[in-house]
Order: structure tokens, then C-alpha cells, then sequence
């Protein structure tokens, strides 16, 4: 029951009463859901840096020890997505270095389109790499800055014009906290204040859990900087144009969030309701497939007016699980974590919400579990185009090989996951979504129109 | 945010192809909502009996290779409700014991109310207790029982006489399994089939994991045997009136279980319908409490034609915190779990759907939620009627001085959790929730009519 | 490179100070040779029995925060042998139990004789058994005793007069702690004595490590009570005879260890010496097998007039490995464990002490390490005859069938160890090991004279 | 009881045969003397390298599994020596790095003397250190040679030049497994052979584990390079003049392995004679201090025809132990690794020999430990000349402060250990312990003669 994965969520905050870490580890349990693998926090206290990270959940890799050990007045922290296998503890994040001026810890959310090039480049100067992630590309860079640039902040920003790609960043260094975003807006990046604290998050849920409240995002492009309580916003890298991923507003961002001024919860609606106007159909009750599609579900259902009705119950326990299954037993894997209400969906014609489909295998089990319960009709309504193109800009959307779409007509792959009717959102309904919004969006995943040049890497 | 705890979910099969631990692992993982301290997989192999059981999530005790070193045609499983601290190893189940006749394996959900009794009795004759459990006294007196009986389907029955309070029960001797309830009929306990293969679980859910059928429940007062494949009920013991927990809809079972011929989503449902029939307000939206208020708030909208819209997100990865909150921190410990949407609730009249009120704390701070989320009015609606007594039949609803509605009326109750109106559903609608079933219930702990005598508990 | 493994060491201490866990806990670290598999700890806080067990090393199970946890009075503990696989956590000491006059803690070193009847008798009155060990057994009879005894000493005393064969033990009670020993004194068990604290152990060595004072032995057949800090000696049981484990002396007492007016090194030492005399070779150096055999090495030298040489290093970080060796890798495991000196035993007759042969692969591999090294001769002496019958109080002396002297004469052992000559200390000489020893001993594993009727086990 | 420590043990190796990981796991198990912290492997397999390593024991971090999953022809396995706190996670080596040329993995033992400079210069060009180990400068310096070199091994052999201080080196890149050792010979390295496998480690004794017969030393400044199964050695940068650490034969090596020509027992036990002879005394008995001493026990006794007798027990259990204890229980704590047979000792004039004096503290309560076993005398010897000077070569031999010989004559010592007499191996008889060597020795430690100008660290 594969789904795409979110590489990575961040969090910082400067708190001059020293609960820094405390806050940083409510804040990365509130962004667990845009990366299970590893997490880490990073403290500063008296100038020095302090850290600890490892592969796990983060209450799995922290206790109130370790957290307390942790004491001081900032921190970053970092939540890592989850793969299967691989030996990755090295890319557990923050990363911690020591290089010309001292000590800094990068939290980092986001993929560079230009790290081959970056890579060679630093490689040719003698580089060496102890991770596979972008992260360590952008401390070199940002070192390397730094030996003729008299601040941290300035050493950021000059870095900035070499990257391309996706990136929200941490940076702190002996007395400096950094917040900054790749131009192009790729990635969110908010920024909070709780008292005469300052807080950093990817998403504004984790703002939340610790009562501090939305101030704004950082702009795309800018260097935001905090220093003894003092802020400061260095604005030379802002573009006009931004690209902020659309799928954030589609799947990866929990609901409650607010990104770019727009609450995710009320752009899924919108999603559904768009999709209602668009491909209207004859049924019962519309369901929503857990969690990702409930929102979009509740759309549809306003709009065509037909009951959003709870179809599908989801296991609450299973994060995890050890059993690699076989074949044959992908099916049981699916019905872990997900069960169809029968008295519900027997013998009704269904409009059955989900976000995305990328190879098919998954969605055709879901079909398949409600028609098991007794479902007339199950008609697939997806609140998200078609995925076309690879992703390049942070998320794992695969290749195009793998992307059912690229390979089959919408027909096929409605027989192929057993589906009365199928239909995924217009483009131009995407694009109206979040008409709010304060940024622009990316859809290259959908239209190939990639906001950088990717050519190399397709 | 304490809710009430279920003690145990049971899980059984007979399974001539092998397959047992391994179902039985599945379906523990579907019960797992019935508890979250320890779990256990006893198998049979060629009528020896292995087992291996820990504190733990299902997923957290067991892996590949000790469920492969598991293989069996017979298994039992259990699932321990969640507690905080304590060295409760010892009460982990199934309880594994060697006997007069051999070994057996005990999975048992519930309560008894004479325990003191059946105690002294025992210890009267030089019983030792190495657990703090009740199925240590059953697992005695079967062995007693035993003694003089020609076969433990027999001493399971005579023993089934003098045991008084809550039990469903799963036996485990060399040759056979057993399963049998209580003639009062508190635990739910039923039985599927998949194949040539025979599963018994506390809920239907855990047969969809695994693909089996529902066949019918055991009946109260039942034992039924599978011997060599070969099935056999006693029915000695049944009587014609029974109680179920009422509870197991309101709350306690997942709401796509089929319990007593009612699927607990339905029940919930019509709490909510006969909630809003009850007790109608004039409101903008009605939001449940996720997950257990979601589908009576689904009824209540349902028939007070008003919009039911997700309210809440709930955080999917806090199945446990480290924490330990102090006072001034339990406001932060439901934030981790629980967080308002405010474009959907800001400036609504809002009905709030929630199970249950026990001590108030909670509820009051889930109110606190959607007020700062700028909800206009706060209605709650709580889709069962206030508890009043405490249940000594296998739940954690705690003694007189700890229930809120014992020491206050309805309106007090609704200023200490700052709600504009506050109901409960009333005693009458409780007992049409379910017209289908074909169960009586027990609603003793809001009516004090206990289906046994439990003065001496009292 | 599997030795013979003692079953358990006892730990227990009466100490007003409230230092009992504490002390226990540096107790089971001295006693941790007698048993490695796991290891526990129950105290008695205000007549609360509290406790703490689980597999593994003393240092791996517990740890600061459990030990400060465990505060009380009283303390007993318990180390356990190591073996491989199994589920044997349930055996896991000390057994806590609740009987009909509270609660109980009982640890216990030994093995019963007449297990089987016991288990009969009693699980015809409807006893359970959830372990495996003879612990339960002895719990059982103590708990029926007591209904009809004023006190728990009385009850123990009485429970002596039905149990056969090994037991040392320590039973702690809502009031007391006990120390009792079997009448045939197989088993060691010594009191100490530290300010107004009284403790028990095993082994005199875990007395040393808290500053206690040996006081005494526990007599076989003695009850001895503490109760308020006031001692009583329940004598009525106690015998003339006794017959301790000889093997203590010769392999499983640590050598700093007082047992029973003679120190372990002093009487493994004197047997080298006597073996010396029994049988002395033309050799340049005497070698002992690390670390069982240095002391009667030491001994052997010393009256031979041979230089006793470091001919071994063993390495001391492998109290275990996870690697299973295939035949093929045998060697290696040995290897891994033992390195002969090269440098000493190159082109030398050599006289390898070692304390016990019991199948004689172990002792052909390293006979091959001395080979290998470069050694000349090789002249294996054993400090103890050879074993011809299994043991059954308490030590896993295998059957008869896999006692290699059992089915060879001493010349075909020495061949198939590929030793130039092979002797085992005389029985005559073994019963002169300890002439200061105040008790008599069981060498039944040598000459079937078993002190017990065993003959239903053989 | 904190005795100094060696920083790290190395293994590698090259064997066609694919069993290269299994032989690192038997070859690091034999060198854990030398580092208790952590550990890695790194295998080589169809050029790709792979790696697992972590905090803990040989036996705690790799299991069967792990193992497996190592496969290859090429491995570098690492011992990290053990310490107190701190997060080191990151330190644990092998380095494994992507650099210009691929991949390449690093295990390194010793101490870089101008670390200060080249990290500096290094960080001059923007490098960033994610360690703070050496072996990532050594890193930096081969990838950046690598640029315009030909070959790894050039890389290597011309870094060596800038390169000052303590350092043998593993390198395994996709094609070659490269070992190196400063000039000066610091540390030792050897190679051996088994059948068509070539290995590597930093001590013989890893040799016997696995049947590999030592074939000789990497001589100081080789750089030895396997390609294919074919061998080269560079030596341009070999001298004349070698500086093996003298300690090495003094403490840090297991007593069965060769290190240039000499087995270390050997070496400490002729340390043992000269001392003897050299401050002879009229005693009874000598006694070792386990394990380090027992070999120096061994020579004094045989010149000094005083009986060489086991006078303490080591309890074989305590690699570590939890317990942090404060200044009134570090009495126990050495008691519960140490303890005096109070026979051997009692009423003896002994000779107690060890090894080194470090800060005093220790010794005075070894010394304890005799006299409250009754020893009526207790002439204190070490094996070495007293520590005057800290070292830089990669052990922790503190600074000058917290030597006690820098602030103390010996007649002080000796009164501060509670000794009769004290004396210390004389630097001239130091110079003759290994007389077939065929190295030079530094004694800087003990002299301040450093072979290389530190006077920048002192």
C-alpha cells in the first residue's frame, strides 16, 4: 500500500527561555507525517552545539532524557521520510559539521536538480561525501562561502544563486538562526511567534501543538535571520514568480495546515467539489479513501449533494510492519490497513475519492475491497491529474516507467483497477484550487512544464 | 487525553494448512484497538504448545522469524489494554500452563466479579497466583474441574457455573479449542470461516484482514469445540436473556465489526440521529471527535440536516508519547493529538460530537480547541447517557468519586467544559441504537442495574 | 566450547539501611558466573513485595532508574544459567506470588529428585504450572502448608520433610526473609553479616563485594529467619551427613570464594597438587585451560617442581556470541574464545590442566591449539575423575550416553583427544581436596553412589 | 578502575573466496581489547561497498543477519576504544566516502599531531568535518591528492608526506584494499595469509582466530596495495629509524600476539625479570594485578624464585556496568570487578605487579584489597617507568596535571597507594624487554623525547 513520500519536514525556533528542544520535539511529532524513517534535533546552548538523531519515529528515538539533555536557547529539527531497508543512519538530518567558523547544524527539506554538476564540481576540489543527501552539498557550498563572505547569512545567500532545486533550509550556527527557501517556492517554509519566541515549520500545524501562532511564510528566495532576538530579512534572491508544489496541497500537508495562505483542508474541498462539477455521477454516497481522500470526498459530496458517508475503516496502529509480503499476500497487506464498511457500501453505486494513483496496484485493491462488501457501482473520482512526469523538486514520484498513466489510456487503467468510471481532476481545475493563494504553484508532475531545467535528468 | 480502556481482544483458529500463527498475527493486529500493553501468540504443533508473548504493539513484539518459529494447525491470541508504568509482564496473555492433563492455552477478555471468592477459595486449598489476572483463576479451576471431568469441553462448561462476572474465553489443550462466553453475554465473541479453517475473534474486523467469513457469534453461556476439524456446541449453559456491553457500540469496538448482528457503524449512526432528534440546536456544522465520535456525528447530521464537516485532524502517530505532562503541559498532550481546523470551525455554531464524558478534563480541553479555532458557539453532544456507575465487567470506567456526572448536573458539567449547550444521549434512544440485535445489553454503568449482584464491589 | 553450567546463584539481604536493591544488585554481579541466562530482583517496601526480572546479563537488565525504583528493606535476587533459544522467560527468578497469606518471593538454587510425584500429587488437588521450574513446585507446597501452619518458617520447615534432592533458598514474606537449605547440604548458601545488615549468598564472593563479613554457612537442612532485624535458627530438619556438590570446588565456585571452612582456589589448587602426584610426567611446563583450571594448574607446578606458564589467552569479551558454527566452524569458536601462546609452549612437553572432560570435543580442540602452536607433548591431567553418571541436583551433567568416559577407557579418550597421555585426579584423591571442610560431599556424577534414591531418573 | 586506552583496533581483507565479512566479524571479536565503543564493517562487493556499524560490542552490533547481508571479497572492519557519554555515533568507523574516484572506506588507528594545521588549511578551502576523528582530515587529504594522482595508493603515499603523527590505515576502494603505516611505525600492523586471502590487522592474535598465518609487519611508511589477489608495496616512504609505541608490549596488545618480532607476553614478562632483578624484594609471594599485570607477575617471579601465585579474582562479566558511582562507592565498584583471595594473601610479604600508575587512585585501592585481605606486607612494581609526559600517538595517556609522577616523587606515590615499597621499571631496562625487535620504540610518555615536534600540543 505504497504511497509517495514527502522527503523530510523541518522545524527551528530561537526561545530565549531555553525550552527549545522541548518545542522542537512537539513540533517534528506534529510533522511525523511527512517523514517516518529518522529524526534529530540540534540545540544551541552557550554557543556550543548539541545533537542527537537516529533511524526511528520520534518517540521511538527520543525520551525525556535524551530531550532534556538537550538543553538551550534554539534548535533545529528534522523528520526524515520512510524507506524500506538500506542502511541510511548517515542521512539522518540535522546535519552537524565543524568547518571554518565554528560549528553549524543544517535541517534541510528539499532535492537539488543540480547536485551532479554542484557534486563534480566540489569533488574536483578534493570534496568527500559521507551521506547520499543534498544536505551535505549545500554545507560545503555554504563553508566554501563563507571563507570570503563576512557573515553566515551573506554566505546563505550567495549559495543560493548556485542552487537549483528544491530547498527550505535551518541553518544554525554559534549565534545564528537561518530560515531560508529556494526562489522558486518549491517547498513551504512558515515562520511562527510564541511570546518573544521565534519559530520556524514546514507546516503550521506544528505551530499549533505548541500554541504559537502564524506569522507569515518566508518568502521565496528570502534569508531570514535571527540572531540574540533580533530578525532580519535579506530579500536579494526573491523572484516574483513561486512554484510551490501542488501536491503539497493535494496529499503531503496535514489538512489542518495553512500553506500560502490557503488552509489544505479547504483546497481538498475544493478539489472535490471541482471534481463533482467536472465529472458528475449517478450514486449513493460518496466515500473518501483515509485519510488523504476525506477531505476531497467532503467536496464532492456538497457539491454534487449526494452523502459523504464513512466507508472505509483504517487500522490506527499500524505505522509499521515487518511482514514483507509476498505476491499473493499484498492483498492481506491492504486489508490491514484498511477494511470496507459493508452495511454501508452494499449494493450502492459509489463515488469513491482518492488523491492520487501512480502505479494502480493499490487503488485496484481499494475498488476490490468495496466490491468485496457488496458495492453496485464504484466509480473513482482522483483530485489530482494524472501523473505524467517524474519528480525532481523532493518527492518520490518515480520514473515514468512506473506511472501507470504515461502507459495506459484513463480507460485501461479504469478496467485495470475494476472501476465503473474513472476520472482524475482538469488541470485547469487544479490550478483553481487555492485561488487564495498568495503563490504559484508547480504541476510539472502533471504537465512536464518543470520551473528549472531538468532536461538532464529526465 | 485518557480515554476508557477495553481489556483484551481474543483472536483463535483452527487451521489444518498450517497457517495459524500467522493468521493469528493478522487478526491481532486488527484487535490491537482493544489493547495496546502486551500481546501473545500461543500455537499448537503436533499437540505441544509454544508460545511467545511480551509487552508491546503487535508489530513492535513480534517479527518474521519468531512468527515462522510459531507453525502450528492451532493458535490463540491477545491483545492487553494499555496502562501507564507498572511491571505487568507477568498478565501478558495467552497464559500458557501444564496441568493434570497436559497443557493448555488461555486467551481470555473480561471481568469476574467474584474473583474474591473464587480467591480464597482456591488459596484455601493452596493456590499460588503469579498473576494479578482473572484468567489465572479460570485457568485453576479448570484444572480442578478437570480432575474428576472426562473432558475439558466438560470442566470448561462446569467451571463456567460458578464463574461469575465478564469472560470470553479461547482454550487451548493438545487436541483441541475452545471457545466459550459467559452466559450474560458482556464480551462479544464470534466465529468465521475461511476454508477448511474455523477463527474465532472478539470482532468481525479481524476476519476481513484475513479473508474469513463471519458465521454466527458465540452464543452467551456457549462452549464450542473444534476438535480434528470436527465442531461441537454445548449449549448446557445458555440462557435466554443476555447483556452486552453496550458500550462495545458506543465506543469500545471498531465501527467496522459486525457485533450481535448490528455493525457498530450503524449504531453509532443512529446515536448520533436519535441525538439529533433528541436534542436538536441550531448550528452551522457538526463535527466529530475523531475517531470514536465520527460516525454519530455522521447520524447527526444525517438528520439535522446540517453539514457534517471534519473538524478535527487527528495526529496518526501517537499511538504513545514519553512525555509525562504536568499540569501546565496536558493542554499541549491533546494538542499532540488532536488539532482544530479554523477555517472550518471559526465563527460556526458548532455541534460536537463525542462518545462519552468521564471526568470532564478532556472534554473541556477539546472544547478549548475549537474556541481558539474562533467557533462561535460550542454545542456537545455526547452519544451515550452520563456514567454514573462503574463497570466491573471489563472496562476501566472508574469508581463513583472519579465519574463528573455524579458530583454534577448536566449544566454544571457544561460550564466546567465551557460548552453553550451540553446533552447526552438519552436512556430510552440508548436502547434503540441497536433494533436489529439480537442481544440484550448492559447499561449499567449509566442506569446502576447490574445484571449480576456487584454490591460487594460497590 | 559448552561447559557445564551451574543452575543459578542466590542473593538475599535484610538491611535497614533501605540499601537492599542496591546491594543485590552488586551481589548478582558476583554471583554471574552461576548463571547468565537471566537475572532478577524483588524487594519488600513497607510489607510490598515489588520486582523487577527479565533475560539477560545483571549489567543488560538492569539499569539505574529500575534499581532506584526497587527501594525496600529487603531484597532477594537471582541469576539464571545461560542456555540457547527457548522461551524460558516464565523461569526467569525470583518467583513472586500471591498465596493465601500475601505474597511471597522465592528464589531458589537446585533441583529437586522427586519432581514428578510432587507435580502429581499436586496437580491432582488442580495445581497449574506456568513455569518449568522446580521453583513453582516448592512454591506450591509452601502455600498448602501454610493454611495450616502459624507461620511461613514452619511452613517451609515442614515443606523440607517432602522435598528430595538440591535446593538452597531464600524466601522473603511480607515480614521475613528465610534462608533454607536442603538436608543433604547440596547446595551452598552462606550468610554474612554488614553493620546491622544480614545477607545470604551463594557464594561468599558476593559478600566481599558489599563489604560484608562471612558470618557462617547455612547448615544443611536449616531454616533461618530474619524478622524485624531478629534472627532465629530452625535446626529440626538438619542431619549429621551432608554432601555437597564437590563440583563447586572443582569448577563452578569462583576461587575467591569460601565454601564451607575451604577456599575454592586452596582446594582446586590441592587437587593439582594431588594429581601432581598421581600421575607426574617429564614436561617442561605446566599450562592451565583459562580460567577453571589456572588454580590446580597452579597446584600441579608447585608439587611437580615444573615452571606453571601463561600457555593460553582467552578473551574476555565473549560472555557470548550470536554466530551458531556449523561442524565445519567449531574450530573457530573455540579459536575465537582461546589462543594458545606460542612463544611458550613452541617445542615444550607440556603438562594442560584442565578441571573436567565431559563429551571431550572441547578438550580435543584445544589439546589442537597447543598442537598447532608448536607443542612437543601434550600431557592432559583433570583435576577431577572422569564423570560416569549424570548428575541431578542441579547441574546439567548430561546423560550417561553422552559422557564420553562412559563408553571409553582412558587411553581411547587420550587418543581421541590426541593428548601423549591422559589422567583424571583419583576419587581418593578428590575426597582429600578439602580436609578443613566441614561437610561431607556428593560425588555421585563420578561414582553413582547417589546420596538420594534416584533410580527412577536413571 | 579506569586504565588507559588504545584508540582502535583495524582489520581487513582480501579474499576471493566471499567470505570476507565473516572473517572481519572473527577477526575484530579477537581485537576488542583494543577499542569497546563501537564498531564497522565495510564490505567490498562487484565494487560497490556497503557498510553497518554502531555504538556497542562486535557481539551486541553485528548479529547472523547483518553478516549475511555483508557480503563480498574486500572488508575493513574497526574497534573503537570505549568511553564515558557523549555522542559519538558519528566517530564509529570504518569512513565510508564518495569522493572524485567513487568510494572509498577508511579504518584508522592513531593520532594525527598537526591535525590543527591541516584542518585549518583544509577548512581554508571550505572543507566541513562531520567528526571529529582524524581519519576524515586523512580522508580530505587522499581525495584532494586523488585529483591530479594517478592511483589511490599514489594518493596515499604522497598524503603521507604532509601527514604527521600515530596512523596505520586500512583504504578499500572498488578495486583495491590498501594498508598503510606512518613512517615513524607508531602503531603496529601486520599482514597475514590464508590460503589465497590476504589480511590485515593490527594485531597477530586476530591471525589465530581465523587460521591466518602471519607472514610480517607493514613496515613504517609502506604502503601496501592488493589489486586482484596481486601485491605491491611502495616504500618510498619508508625510514630507518621506527618509534613503535612501547606501551603496546607494556599494556595495550593481547599477550599472544607478535608485534615486530616479539610476543608481547614475552616482552612483559622479561619486563617482569628486570624489575626483579632491578628492585628485588623480600617477599613471599608475587601477585599479578589481572589481566595486564599476570605476565609481568610471571617474569619477576621466575628471576626473583618467589612464587608467582593468583592473589585476585576478575569477574569476567563487567565489560561495562551502568552504575555511575560516586565518590564514596568507587570502592565498590573496583570490588566488584576485583577481589583478593584472602588464603593467598593473607599474612604475606607480597610483590603486587601491574603495569602503569596513572593518577594513583586505582592502585591505592588494589592495594586495599590485599591489605584487608591480611597481607602484612605489600611491595608495589610496575612494569613501566612512570608517566611524565601525555601522548599524542592515540592513546589517552592524560596531560601533565593529571599524572601523579609529575607531581609526586615515588616515596609519595607510594605512601598515596598505602605501598610498602614502590618501585617502577628503570627506562633502561624498559629499552631491553624486546630485544629480537626489530623496531625502535617511542618512550615519549615516559622520556618527553618525541619522535616528532609536538611541542605546539604540549
Amino acid at each position: 500500500m505504497r504511497k509517495l513520500h514527502e522527503e523530510c519536514g523541518i522545524f527551528g525556533i530561537y526561545d530565549p527561555n531555553g525550552e527549545a528542544s522541548k518545542s522542537t520535539y512537539y513540533g517534528l511529532v506534529s510533522l511525523q507525517h511527512r517523514g517516518q524513517e529518522g529524526c534529530g534535533i540540534a540545540v544551541n546552548k552557550d554557543r556550543e552545539i548539541y545533537h542527537y538523531k537516529d533511524l526511528g519515529l520520534v518517540n521511538d528515538v527520543f525520551n525525556q532524557q535524551i530531550l532534556e539533555d538537550l538543553e538551550g536557547n534554539m534548535a533545529v529539527g528534522h523528520v526524515r521520510y520512510s524507506t524500506t531497508g538500506g542502511n541510511l543512519r548517515e542521512n539522518v538530518q540535522p546535519l552537524v559539521l565543524r568547518y571554518i567558523k565554528g560549528t553549524l547544524a543544517i535541517a534541510h527539506n528539499g532535492n537539488l536538480t543540480n547536485t551532479y554538476e554542484l557534486k563534480k564540481e566540489l569533488e574536483k576540489t578534493g570534496a568527500i561525501f559521507q551521506t547520499t543527501s543534498d544536505t551535505e552539498i549545500i554545507a560545503y557550498l555554504i563553508a566554501r562561502e563563507r571563507i570570503n563572505t563576512g557573515s553566515i547569512e551573506d554566505a546563505v545567500k550567495n549559495v543560493m544563486n548556485i542552487l537549483e532545486g528544491a530547498y527550505s533550509l535551518l541553518v544554525m550556527s554559534p549565534n545564528k538562526l537561518i530560515a531560508a527557501r529556494d526562489k522558486w517556492g518549491f517547498r513551504p517554509l512558515c515562520m511562527g511567534k510564541k511570546g518573544d519566541a521565534i519559530v520556524f515549520a514546514s507546516e503550521t500545524c506544528a505551530f499549533n501543538t505548541i500554541d504559537a501562532k502564524f506569522e507569515r511564510n518566508i518568502k521565496p528566495g528570502e534569508v531570514f535571520v535571527i540572531e540574540q532576538g533580533k530578525t532580519k530579512s535579506i530579500t536579494d534572491n526573491c523572484s516574483d514568480k513561486s512554484h510551490l508544489c501542488i501536491f503539497e496541497h493535494i496529499y503531503f500537508a496535514r489538512p489542518d495546515s495553512l500553506i500560502e495562505n490557503e488552509v489544505v483542508h479547504e483546497t481538498r474541498k475544493r478539489a472535490g467539489m471541482f471534481l463533482a462539477k467536472q465529472s458528475p455521477v449517478n450514486a449513493d454516497i460518496v466515500v473518501g479513501v483515509p485519510d488523504s481522500g476525506l477531505s476531497a470526498a467532503e467536496g464532492y459530496s456538497e457539491y454534487a449533494k449526494i452523502p459523504n458517508q464513512m466507508g472505509f475503516v483504517k487500522n490506527r496502529y499500524i505505522a509499521r510492519t515487518f511482514i514483507k509480503p509476498n505476491q499473493k499476500e499484498r492483498d492481506t497487506a491492504v486489508k490491514m490497513k484498511l477494511n470496507a464498511l459493508s452495511n454501508v457500501v452494499k449494493d450502492k453505486r459509489i463515488v469513491m475519492v482518492d488523491d492520487s494513483i501512480v502505479r494502480g496496484t493499490t487503488s485496484g485493491r481499494i475498488v476490490n475491497l468495496l466490491r468485496e462488501a457488496g458495492a453496485k457501482e464504484v466509480h473513482v473520482r482522483i483530485s489530482s491529474p494524472p501523473f505524467l512526469w517524474p519528480c525532481f523538486f523532493g518527492t518520490d514520484i518515480p520514473s515514468r516507467d512506473d506511472l501507470i498513466a504515461n502507459k495506459h489510456t484513463i480507460d485501461e487503467i479504469r478496467q485495470m483497477i475494476n472501476a465503473d468510471s474513472l476520472d482524475f481532476l482538469s488541470l485547469e481545475n487544479l490550478h483553481n484550487i487555492a485561488p487564495n493563494s498568495t503563490c504559484g504553484f508547480c504541476d510539472s508532475c502533471f504537465t512536464g512544464n518543470y520551473p528549472i531545467n531538468v532536461e538532464h535528468l529526465l
